[in-house]
């Protein structure tokens, strides 16, 4: 764990800082030198760190694009995935969000262990979820909200489709349309 | 136009097949020369009929991905957009789809001219909604459709999440379900 102003969080903040700034320059195939270069940092000490360029860049993409969509307490669920699906979608509409997501697709090669990003994610939204189960709520299952609700947006950015305004809380809304009254099995 | 025995499907097949066997083999930087030798073709008439290696990526995977899931007509809407969702997720299933979907994302740089892929699929599609609407039938649009079913199948592979058996299908009744009875506004 690093304390938040502590050194090692400021390394991490300057080497992702100049891995956003290389991919959005264009230069998607920068080595790990002219990374920490420009992060102003030794070269030994993110390779001691991270040991890869591709272990660097998954952090630099999972670590942003989480840190983009945090999914907020309103009390509701609706509310909660409401406020997480458009900070998604304000990533998602953003350059370097879609930068970082092409960036994190690109790193993932089939055959290798399996993806720890989306696990994340999805331990976020089941505490949400769980929390929404233990008030009373219908709730859908991880993989539907993902399901429902990633998938069209990260796909639109995959294959360069617009993103209407107002796109992640429609997806939501359809959601929560699907479920079933009462809570879904999955919460029983 | 190109007759399908022509010399020239020929030559595509071949130079097609040698990109998948490239792929499939680890060699995702395998340029021109290379492909054209695998494909036993003058590196020429690859330069001459793709132009870049970009250009050459793209059509394969467009192509063969289209291939792997043609649309039925069995006369109903539910029962043609199955037995789409059945051949997408069974070249989702297969390593070779996997690396072609991966090969396509990857091809696709931000900032550039819109897709063709999409539309292309997209207008197969809507050949299949709007014979269903004709029949009166509750259609969605093609949106939905790419929303509902494509998108969930493309994320499990980009995120190397598990495709269980009889998702495709899962996912178009997921579709029917939530549309509106009798036809969708956009079929009016």
């Amino acid at each position: 764990m690093t304390r938040p102003g502590g050194r090692s969080a400021r390394v991490r903040d300057a080497v992702h800082d100049a891995v956003v700034e290389l991919l959005a320059a264009g230069e998607i195939d920068a080595a790990i030198p002219k990374i920490a270069e420009r992060a102003g940092v030794n070269p030994t000490s993110v390779y001691r760190r991270w040991g890869s360029r591709d272990h660097l860049l998954l952090d630099a993409a999972v670590t942003r694009l989480r840190a983009t969509s945090p999914i907020p307490d309103t009390g509701s669920l609706r509310g909660d995935l409401s406020g997480w699906a458009e900070g998604v979608e304000r990533s998602m509409r953003d350059r370097h969000g879609q930068i970082l997501l092409r960036a994190l697709v690109a790193t993932l090669r089939p055959d290798e262990k399996p993806l720890e990003y989306l696990q994340a994610r999805g331990e976020d939204l089941q505490e949400v979820l769980d929390k929404a189960a233990a008030r009373g709520e219908a709730v859908p299952t991880v993989d539907e909200v993902l399901d429902f609700v990633l998938a069209p947006l990260y796909l639109r950015v995959l294959f360069r489709r617009p993103i209407e305004p107002g796109t992640g809380e429609k997806l939501v809304e359809r959601l929560l349309t699907a479920l079933p009254a009462g809570p879904a099995p999955s919460a029983a």
